[in-house]
């Protein structure tokens, strides 16, 4: 390196703050971050929200409200995900910024964390459905787009009853399970079959639909979501197609109408995400989930959610910041994807 | 038990809710705890607040702020407290009913949530602590009584500088260490020192001051709290004189005027405090210390804090559970206390 | 030490093995433990059963079935109990002798481990306790007493409508909350209302039931408890009345009519059992626990469980193992009582 | 989607238990997996067993014996791997469906757990292994092919002097160390050298055994490997090969005869397999373990193994639920390999 | 405070470093504890040495060596102890004053960590015991008294045997088993026994030896300590009589002749020594302990030792940190005792 | 295998110890390892060194000093790297042998742990890098490559800045983040920044400096970078280019001139490293970053480190454990790199 260009970084860069640069994106990024009197926001203080977003007790003026769904009565071996909201919300240092898309997600869309759904019962799977339903159709009612924080998977069956409800919804759905099951132990509300309802409800599009990261002993009890016509990915043909196949395959499968995104964390291996209900080994790493989803930037993402985050089997955190950053990229895909 | 009286508990309790009774403290406590529609908050729902109050974007008009310090920049060993604030936010269950006291806090003061101390820099342990003062000098201006959570204990030197600028305070110092040393590394402002500043400063009264639970190494370091006529209460002191002796003695100490309540976790045995910089072996039982802190009552209280939790270190949450109970003594202190 | 008494030493002990003297409860219990072989059972070696005891298929023969109740729909916190059952059965090196009472409770009693209650549905907390009723009647029918590993506290409530048919039960209980309260959530059958409906459906007699250990905010709504007439003894009173006073008082409550033993582990310390779904500061300490439960010594036992145990919050097993520790002393209570 | 698909996806969906279709293998292994009453076992109830398969006190009539060995006299390193059999019985939900061989490998053999190999004494390696090579003589006589969970790699040597008696067998070996060292510490019998002791004593092939995954310091004690002919894939290799060539290969160097199967799970990264006692980083995938041993299908299986599971160093249980899905992996080679 | 005396406290300790005041025992502890060149030395700086000793490449020229004995062939349960050593070396911040006994135990003596007693075969249990018996027949050789971090409790058989070679010691043993069982599975050796086999040997006085603790199942096998003349302090003792009592019992058994102090970790409560392998509960709490060592003042030690730290089963260090206190305590006994 | 080729092996090893062969490296190799009189060493035996080598009281004549820089004040976000070098000396069985390189680094060169940088203050983050350059020009003016375990990465700019003194180093630098950021919170050296300060300084050379593994929402503020001419690889590009083509990159972009190399644990994804401060998904696996750094072979390399290990996020010890890996790693580029 000359002494001039050493002379002229010096002249640049010596006693300029953390955002230097002219980039204009950059720059409103840098404003977004800030907050008014100079001081920078320690990523550990204040009430914990979701990606560190005000909190709104309403959510009328929103764009986008992101829910915690702290329900996990349908699961069908380990429980937990009913502390995921608090546990996804307590992880720090996810946004503002994002990288790929070079684009501040909150900068684009009035957003909020608008606490839980609120519950009748603690005790009654099938009334914690209708009460997510009609939250939901509260949200939709007011052009409230929805990113949720779950829960367990069942949560997603009445989200998609109250966004589907004019017309179907595509989906791509990350898990290590279709949820396509239907009933046993006397309820067809449970956590693996979600997709079964909604399809059988009418509020979401089979053939428009794709399964990313299938595989273990429950590939059984998949026989609907073959015979609805929804495509299904699994770990053995996510292995042989590669990354950018099944990105090219998920958009054409969806298309350009309106599509919901539903992210299990049990689609990433244990190894990634620990912190859940029912793990299969063999799946999904953080780099293939975190690609997959910026693949579908520029699609019309109606809603988003990530589920089944159990905090007690998570002793690293490792899989609450895999699903804050989740539940990041879905944000940003709701409110930057068109700049792809 | 004879078939009258079964038939008359049948006839009263059969079809009753959650909140029986009639006793008139009770029904208040069940009013102050229902949401007004019916429907009973989940513990874990929600954006986490401190004993689940509300947040509450500004101090104006309330009786008592609940405010967060994240700051552990004195820390002589472990650090980690800069987490403290978030871990016992997080923690589900705490009240709102107190138990001894028979009665609400929350249903006595304006109480609420109000967010960390806002710093101008992570990196600089003087200036944090001119923000705290300038910070708690605020809520005095404002006649907000503080309910604090650290954070390490040098934070407490600030607040009891702006708390007790016009009149010395009292002090109740739960705690291993009397953390009255002098400078070392540079700086006298470490956590090992500011009940020592707070005197020099004029602000704490050492006459009125016992400080309970003291024990370890660190012995070698109290002089100044002998000196300057402080009631140093070691754990052989107490293990010998009792409970109720060392409660009748922190009475006849800090008398009937205004005083502090300042609890270091550490001063607890590491059993039950894990989560925290420099535990020492051999101090307090849970029991003991929340029987302690009871036995308070009735004394005037200026402001408490409970301090040094590093929930790094407490893969339990035994310790963060302990520190709300704490936080939730010294609410009920600060507003169930007369009724002692 | 002379010579002499060396020598004396040598001839008898030094060729000895495990299990010396003529002591012939100590030679019938070292024969209870041996197996046929010569060989010793490794602690960790084999399929885990409750207290090491062999599995049977089959309750018929047996004169005490330990059944574990993997169920935790009741509970209003933190879910987790349903894995009690298989934590409590992965504790080794519990028994099989008992220090206080000198004998082996398997030497006693047929006794085994007859695995889990067959449910119809994991997700229907009405039919699970209605399934949990029936398996305890069979029981009841064949003369076989039960000794039960929750799951959560509501399953006491269907157990004791098995025992206490014929003629209602006296009650010792160990807990932080009394479990008598009323319908919420739209369901009287939560983990904190057992001990109410047992006595409402005359199964459980109140005037010789005594609850122990009763702390914390729920406290507010113990009334049934006093209306009906148990005998209540708050930490504070335990404290007061010292551990010796306590057990007198028990004794004196129960009489010497048939009595159910029940443990929740949240009776405890949050340090002694931190894994539970609703801890609650300032308990027992295992030391008292323990003694009381062979201060019980005599009483005419016609079933025990220890319930509450949610492994997912006891990184150290300390609670497991605390809970099969207290299962096995109800197990001697059952078997050596006699010998008090 | 037209409504006439989803009047007939209705038609045909809406009232269907968990298990509809028309597939012959879906439905068999639907029955298999159905208790008889048409109660489903719920994942975490009654005694833990291997696989969740019945624990049988006998081996005679099996075809398949799924046998504990809780031995780890010959770590080098940290101790621990005698609790990995408790540690696999207690992981819930794996199998009973094999989803890429398409079968219930329970439904095709008699297979049982039938407890852990009894010991003489617990401090005595050599003697230990002869404890169970006379265990698998026994098992090899009644025709009773092994399933093994260690314990530490010790244990494979006199499992294939028992197997190998007649013939010497083939291996396919995973694992980050060849485990084909020489006498240390005074003893041959350490965990660094079954198969260099199986070659000399004839019972194991090395032209017909590939080991995979090795790496690490060790990697300087394996000469033996080489100079008897053995295959190693070092991770290197592993990594310019690929997945695909290294199954290849592997099924190359067994060819058609009897083979062992034998994976000690730190030949797994330590990310995958942190519970293990001499971790080195480094090393094969979930995703990639499971492909390789699913690449073996259709060989002739003599028995199979996964050690060196050591749960105290498994805060995620990941390790221990990998091993259970390597050994239901091994079940269905044994089973279903013949379906390839 | 009057401001005169806030003057005088001002004018003598505004700028006063962390060591004030003039007590003579204080001002030497002070400099004990300062480095050279003014710097304090940081609680987590360094290569890790037991109680923050200089490391010591030979015993030549020490009074008290501190070794580990990193060896657990002879435990009955869980392995792990090996790794005690080094878990009680990483434990900062114990010392380097003592509280109660007010002197700085290294200023009095020439006292190092010595590093581990090397073994000729970590494989062999007998052969490791002769290791150990060499090692320290050469330590008191050269007149080094030593203190020793165990490994399993077996490890004292060999030390006793070369400490009381010339004339038997007396022992102050706090335990949860009396350790006096004889043999089984093949081994005299084991973790149950050192002490029988030290009396056998007629290095240890069962007449001046005392075992405080003892509780649990394995109370069956403790005969020889009784035949032989041990006082046997079981944990009902121990509540009935109080701390004080059994202090008095110590002293009066042990008398004023030489003796060794062994602490066995599981003495304790689980809760206060979860890194164990044999726990008990219903154990000695820290303070009780401290307090007990602290009451040994003025003895006449041979030596000393804690053992059985397993630090796999410790994720909150309190074992280990317990440990090295008890480290400390016997130091000082060992060094400031006859200052008492 | 053929009866003369069974004897031929036994006749060679059936009786050979742990090292057999002629291979002229390993027999090096294998003496090197070995003690003096036969005894290996275990690895978990004696105070716990970097590497495992030798502790050394002063630098003089060493070749190359491992040295440990337990600072952490200048963290943006979790503290706790000042735990890091204790974390890393723990860590038992890494090397000696280099498996690639086919050496044993520690028989090249005069290498051993020298302890940690004595710091002033442990509460000045600018006068710690005083303390730390002053350290390292101490070691440059004696001739000693220096090895360092962090601390956080603020550490690195003083150490560039003693080894660059005179010309400029090229930098391999592995890490989520640029670390090229400008001052906030009132400070220029918090972690951030360090390679900004050295570029501005003159001692490291932006032309030959490569930065591998960026990813995140910190992608914002790395403009230096990219303004002073550094090669970035963006995790984007690293999945496109392919490791051996980033390989080939790092060797083009810092040539044959002296070099540094700095890694930044946090480069790996959070699943490989979750024991660090500022945890970014979907990072480099350890298979990547070990190829990655061996890849470097033949380079000059005037001083290595690995930063930002915080222990207490790192409850399977993996992040330590990949740390100590990478450092043997740097280690044997230091010493092993020419034989390439």
């Amino acid at each position: 390196m000359d002494s001039k260009k050493l002379e002229r970084l010096r002249a640049r860069y010596a006693d300029r703050g953390a955002f230097d640069g002219d980039d204009p994106v950059l720059l409103r990024a840098a404003r977004d971050v800030q907050t008014g009197d100079g001081r920078r926001t320690l990523p550990y203080s204040g009430v914990p929200t979701f990606l560190g977003l005000p909190h709104a007790p309403s959510v009328d003026g929103l764009d986008i409200a992101v829910v915690g769904v702290p329900m996990d009565l349908g699961v069908s071996n380990r429980a937990g995900a009913r502390f995921g909201p608090r546990a996804v919300r307590t992880i720090e240092r996810i946004g503002p910024y994002h990288p790929t898309f070079r684009g501040v997600p909150k900068g684009r869309a009035r957003a909020a964390d608008v606490g839980d759904v609120p519950f009748h019962s603690r005790y009654d799977l099938a009334h914690c459905l209708r009460d997510i339903e009609e939250y939901y159709a509260g949200l939709r009612a007011r052009g409230v787009r929805p990113l949720s924080v779950g829960g367990d998977h069942s949560i997603t069956y009445p989200i998609l009853k109250a966004l589907g409800k004019d017309a179907p919804l595509g989906l791509v759905h990350i898990d290590a399970h279709c949820d396509t099951m239907g009933s046993y132990d006397d309820t067809k509300f449970h956590h693996g079959g979600p997709f079964r309802l909604a399809v059988l409800d009418g509020v979401l599009d089979p053939d428009r639909t794709i399964q990313i990261g299938i595989r273990g002993a429950a590939n059984m009890f998949w026989e609907f979501s073959h015979a609805s016509g929804m495509t299904v990915i699994y770990m053995e043909d996510f292995m042989r197609m590669g990354l950018d196949a099944v990105i090219a395959k998920a958009r054409e499968v969806v298309g350009d109408e309106p599509i919901y995104v539903s992210v299990d964390v049990d689609g990433f291996d244990p190894v990634f995400a620990p912190g859940t209900g029912t793990p299969e080994a063999g799946g999904l790493s953080s780099r293939e989930g975190l690609a997959l989803l910026r693949g579908l930037q520029g699609l019309q993402i109606a809603g988003a959610d990530v589920v089944e985050v159990a905090p007690q089997y998570d002793p690293t955190t490792n899989t609450s910041q895999l699903a804050a950053q989740i539940l990041f990229e879905e944000f940003a895909l709701m409110t930057l994807g068109e700049a792809g």
